[in-house]
């Protein structure tokens, strides 16, 4: 097999078995490459270079014990917070740590129509396979913007709306109804000091408090903020 | 080791690690045993049967690759559909067969309030390592009945409410202040016909169908009960 112009780099990273990819291409992602199991067959219609592998190759590369015959290398579009400036609601994810916590906060991102998702340095890795996954493919259909300093939140030009179990507005009883920066906290630590929330939410709920993680906290805040504004 | 009164039986579940066996005990749960590994301890307080274990035994009855050198045995309590009947809101899960989605759903009827969860035979073992464990223990603060008929339904002696995407009224337009149980369907089959569902919920959201998932959808609509709820 010869030299290919799929480049597989820091600007690029790999999407596992063919419902992601399929994602990937409907959302007009480039994908630069596919590589075929001897018992798979490539996505259609992404213009990328196929690459047939030898048997046993793809169990080297794959994430899971048993892959689909299908993995693709896509491109990484460049995004800055400029991007998202004055968008309607950014979820802020402040050093999320859990893959599965991450994908799902990408899903309820996508189904509440917020605008964009901005991960603090710290961050887990948005394009892990693990949190493309549990994405179930919103990775594709949510701007997220990675590896961002505290200090270019400012470019949002958003107020900073922090959650907090302990402090704050009940987020029932909040206006979400403007735009605002959602910020939420790590599993460990909460919303960092360092950033200068303008004004704080508490998701008042029953139970104990390790009963409702990062992630629902997230789904429970963005489909409030999707109800107040459809009531408008 | 002599013969010891802990009965590992169908009426009785293992529960792994120290936290989660705390919060059985925490939540008044019969704990029967607790088996120790050379390098654990036990949680005090349970009145259990304590049983040190040799090296390496634990490895083979836990559930996970590196487990905690503690498990317990604990008792399922006896629990029946009348137990529930008339209470203020009750989540039937249809067959639901993801024990991360069960564990979540737990998490969320946890911190919504919700007095009970039935599921439908069928559904995953809400016994299961992995339920308990996505649960984060609100299995044991959640009062859960299993293994339940169709036909049983009726002793809950309220509206049966079936979500759907693509019918009934938006879940935010609609009263969820009154009594009602929420029935939630399966990941691949939606709610079965025949339940004799009294009215429907639509969970209106952006995005693919497949942006929400079924933990995801009833964190939503607990929530926006105890909502309305609390606004009243």
């Amino acid at each position: 097999m010869g030299r290919r112009s799929a480049r597989w780099d820091e600007g690029a990273f790999v999407v596992e078995g063919r419902i992601l990819i399929e994602e990937a291409i409907a959302a007009d992602w480039d994908v630069e490459a596919q590589f075929v199991a001897p018992n798979g067959e490539p996505v259609a219609g992404s213009g990328a270079t196929i690459v047939d592998l030898a048997p046993h190759v793809i169990e080297r590369v794959a994430s899971t014990e048993s892959p689909q015959p299908l993995i693709a290398i896509v491109r990484i579009p460049h995004r800055s917070v400029s991007d998202l400036a004055g968008a309607r609601l950014v979820v802020v994810a402040d050093r999320i740590a859990d893959p599965g916590n991450l994908g799902t906060m990408l899903r309820s991102c996508e189904a509440a129509g917020v605008s964009g998702v901005v991960l603090i340095t710290g961050s887990v890795d948005p394009y892990n396979p693990k949190v493309v996954r549990a994405s179930a493919g919103a990775l594709f259909h949510v701007p997220v913007v990675a590896d961002i300093a505290l200090n270019e939140l400012q470019a949002l030009r958003l107020p900073l709306v922090g959650t907090s179990s302990h402090q704050g507005v009940a987020y029932t009883d909040a206006d979400l109804s403007e735009p605002f920066a959602l910020v939420m906290g790590s599993e460990a630590h909460g919303v960092s000091d360092e950033i200068p929330i303008d004004s704080w939410l508490t998701i008042s709920h029953v139970g104990r408090a390790e009963s409702l993680n990062v992630a629902m906290a997230t789904t429970v805040v963005v489909f409030e903020a999707l109800r107040q504004r459809a009531a408008r």
